[in-house]
């Protein structure tokens, strides 16, 4: 008689619904007449009014509700005459099922986000948590969804890998060697003895392995866990992240830049569309202008620009910039804001780079100075994602290796991919946390990801 | 005028209709007259037929193509006098992208699964893991969908923790100290030097985190990568593996067993709606009766059984075990099939287990002896999901981690989560491999991850 369903549910059912709901209170008013709870079942931003009367048997018991108890609540829905909800229930039955007291931290009043980090357990609990990770759960979904529709077979790379893990650079060493006392041959690790038989530590990237299944599935995608061991501390670096690499057979740098348009508008629209109560809470409180903002990137064309010409509009930009603009130098985050926001005024693709900048693997152009890399630079954040043609011409791509002085050996399957069935094709990484970042207008990554790990930091 | 399509639409596609296949030659057959090449992009099991005649300029170099070369087509599509094709492509231009030949490992010819792990880059473009990896994204698409419609929140829980790093036990290390010579004090390793300032491993399961969010959320799942460091090879243990783990606040062991029921029977209807052609090839090629095994999960009402009384059936089996049969004892593979293929004759849970073989996190049954636990049985493997209700009563889970000899101090998060707003919860953990092993007939875990990690391999 009473179906359970979800807070969500009954605030979209019609009056005179039987129904029960279980949740956590947000807030527990009590007068002698009457008693208010705001029921939270974290399914959407909204709380449900729960109106309990003195003629419930445990009316003094709901009356000494602490913030955050769980409780189960049956009645019906009824309209409200209150401002800003259009239904409430009027409780025929309050169940107390987990009771919360003075000492929970989550009292009603404002923490700071470095508090609420602190208490990462429980700040799923909050407005502006509850929100973040809704948008989060429901864009991971969104991007399933795209790539599925658009025939993109979905990868999962390895996670450990031998790659790169001769130098140490930014990557986390994986072993079941004892470290008190590590096998040594001449005074050196002797990963011969370690659980792979070799050295190998946490991946930077799927893009590699992702190649090798482009050039049998013709479109995939991945979207898993990637590592930096970087000692750095700021708002927008995290050890362990997620990241989405889609990657096309047959495909050149102009289908990648449609492909990273498309995506990213449809990711802009979805948000707009599916989460908009999360959204219009973070345009209120977080970062006003955030739905404006968003709204523009999701209707507008993306413009593109190459590197040589966007070198010549910061040469002559009416301001000085901090580092210099040179052609062969790296652009800066000065530099890409300068390009989005003053010059385009909107998203554009920053294509064509000195080879000297880009990675290894990214194609050679005609002009032997650039290669067929791009970036992806938008309003107020810069660069959000990078990509680029591979390099598909065997005997090109291991004269670059050997140039950026590269092993040849531990890639030789790499290298194997260009020797049989080789094609143009092409990809980019767009990192998931950035994303939600700009999606949400949240400033930290820490207050974007469930349990972030920076250095010193691995709680819970 | 010529659309480019895939393989899969081009099969699909009416005749007369002109368009473009980009993909690589499985074969090439070359006479006289006419050219046949079997065209695949790895959309879809299927190869396209291609028929290009002498009239084509460079007739020649199709016919000296080697298996595996890349190429593009463009014709018409018309209907094909060959059996098991209803259409063919008339070529109008072969256009060689990347060429192959007789040094490509994969000529047409049987090789063995053993062979095919070596080149693991290469693998996908098979018919076998062509079949295995696409079943494997489209059923990772459906986990999500299946949780998405059901109003379950996604959680990436982390893989790099702090939790169990005490004990070496199953998990591999991960760090940035110098393994050639770590910072020890008093002869151990000083962690607080590591990048996290304690020592950190990766994760063997994201239960404990996302219980935290089943308290704020009601239903979460999460699906990521998870790491043993087990030195056994079997065909059914890899280092790295996914796993799905979903948990639900205000939910009890038969809440659980009915989710899990409804999840395991609504992916193997996937498979059988949305994978059809690879399943056949699996139940033609791989293992005879896939089809009709999986069809009678999807179709069947699964059984539940006590503990006790499944002791009770195996002491009174007709046949001796290997094993020994005793309440109190865990139950082996052996009990397990025999379990589900003679007592019950389909897929059952087994319910309410002995405390003492179960963890710490499970709830304690009234008799005081037995916990809340399931494993979902079915026939031809055994055990295939593990779950329980957990222990939400604090006094009742500290005293069960004393009795374990677990420590309470790094888990005083957890604790946390049944201080304030405490509820009866439950949730289960399928290993993604097991279940592709399942519903494709792949008998070794190698054989259904792109880049397999066990013990002394992390190619690729």
């Amino acid at each position: 008689m009473y179906k359970r369903v979800r807070v969500k549910q009954a605030l979209a059912s019609g009056p005179e619904t039987a129904l029960e709901v279980r949740g956590w209170a947000r807030t527990v008013r009590c007068g002698k007449e009457v008693a208010f709870i705001a029921l939270n079942d974290g399914s959407c931003f909204g709380s449900l009014q729960v109106v309990a009367g003195p003629s419930l048997a445990n009316f003094d018991e709901i009356c000494r509700l602490g913030t955050g108890s769980a409780i189960a609540v049956r009645g019906r829905v009824v309209p409200s005459p209150a401002a800003g909800q259009a239904v409430e229930l009027a409780a025929e039955e309050v169940r107390v099922i987990g009771p919360s007291d003075d000492s929970y931290p989550l009292q009603k009043k404002r923490h700071t986000m470095e508090y609420l980090r602190t208490i990462a357990h429980l700040r799923p609990r909050t407005n502006t948590f509850g929100a973040v990770f809704r948008v989060r759960s429901s864009l991971a979904q969104a991007i399933h969804r795209f790539f599925s529709e658009h025939g993109f077979l979905y990868v999962h790379t390895p996670i450990i890998t031998g790659n790169d893990c001769e130098g140490a650079g930014e990557l986390f060493r994986v072993t079941t060697l004892p470290l008190d006392k590590p096998p040594l041959v001449g005074g050196r690790v002797d990963y011969s003895a370690d659980f792979f038989g070799q050295a190998t530590g946490l991946t930077v990237s799927g893009q590699l392995e992702g190649e090798l299944y482009a050039l049998a599935f013709s479109d995939i995608y991945t979207f898993g866990p990637t590592f930096r061991a970087e000692n750095s501390n700021t708002s927008r670096h995290a050890a362990e992240f997620w990241m989405i690499e889609p990657e096309m057979a047959f495909a050149d740098l102009q289908d990648d830049a449609r492909l990273a348009e498309e995506f990213f508008r449809y990711l802009c629209r979805h948000v707009l569309d599916e989460c908009h109560d999360d959204l219009a809470f973070f345009n209120d409180h977080i970062d006003k202008g955030l739905i404006e903002r968003v709204r523009q990137v999701a209707d507008s064309s993306f413009a593109m620009m190459e590197y040589t010409e966007a070198i010549e509009q910061l040469k002559k930009a009416p301001i000085s910039f901090s580092f210099p603009v040179e052609w062969g130098l790296d652009l800066q985050s000065e530099h890409e804001r300068y390009l989005t926001e003053q010059v385009v005024k909107g998203p554009v693709f920053i294509v064509n780079y000195p080879k000297e900048i880009k990675a290894f693997y990214m194609r050679r152009n005609n002009d032997n100075r650039t290669v067929a890399a791009m970036d992806l630079l938008v309003p107020k954040v810069g660069e959000i994602i990078g990509g680029s043609q591979r390099e598909e011409r065997l005997d090109l791509l291991e004269a670059r290796m050997a140039e950026a002085g590269i092993d040849p050996t531990g890639l030789w399957w790499y290298l194997d991919s260009r020797r049989w069935g080789s094609c143009p094709h092409a990809g980019f990484g767009l990192g998931f946390e950035r994303l939600l970042m700009y999606l949400t207008g949240m400033e930290n990554i820490r207050d974007v990801i469930p349990f972030p790990r920076t250095p010193r930091h691995a709680e819970f």
